[in-house]
């Protein structure tokens, strides 16, 4: 199969407290912190209707995963048998991206608040989704 | 901000019989059909551990979606105000990544059939993650 690539081009910066990979908890739910998403500009109207209380998906790409990876310990533990990755949460995998569902605590101009995010310091967001109903 | 621009590279297509957007669901939930997501055969191992029943996320990349939008009167109704893209799940937005929340069928081989989907015959997968606890 022969597929063309596609150009993910970050619209934003998440700014965190999350600085160090070896010691960031691995889902927004286990004692991660509050994080701002910092967007272009340039994309400021694309966030017309934000509120805050909102739940939303933020879509990121982890740029300090490795893509060539197919297989993993689930999170890292060398004890439990290797799955492969489409079926664990692992940022290794072959497209990076983290979907983070998260809740918007303040939208001011281009930078929104959000609480419990795993994302680092620096990691580029590519897109913005409010939570379905069918997803909750 | 200057960002540099990254590489999504499908690992698999979706198998539908949604071929038309004009008539396509905008939701799974919305009277989509079964469908096959067929992976490259290179990706067989990343599926391993994938199991039936199984409620997981699947990522596209949204192929026939404009990119150069940054606001759509959600769900195309005219007489609704428009939004930013980012406040509604348009498939029009600057990246057009899908974010479908399905339930695995049947896996054979490189071959996973699911329920309710409404993407695109033909659209680009470029992630499949199971769904977390905190999703439900």
């Amino acid at each position: 199969m022969t597929t063309p690539a596609h150009l993910l081009r970050p619209v934003g910066r998440v700014e965190s407290s999350l600085t160090d990979p070896a010691t960031a908890p691995c889902q927004g739910d286990e004692g991660a912190p509050q994080a701002w998403l910092v967007f272009d500009e340039a994309y400021l109207p694309a966030l017309a209707g934000l509120r805050p209380g909102a739940e939303v998906l933020v879509l990121t790409w982890l740029d300090r995963a490795r893509r060539d990876v197919l297989t993993v310990h689930p999170r890292g533990d060398l004890t439990r048998a290797e799955a492969g990755v489409f079926a664990t949460r692992s940022p290794h995998r072959p497209n990076p991206v983290g979907v983070h569902r998260v809740r918007l605590l303040e939208v001011t101009g281009a930078r929104v608040r959000v609480d419990a995010l795993e994302a680092l310091d620096g990691t580029p967001v590519v897109d913005l989704k409010p939570v379905l109903d069918g997803e909750r």
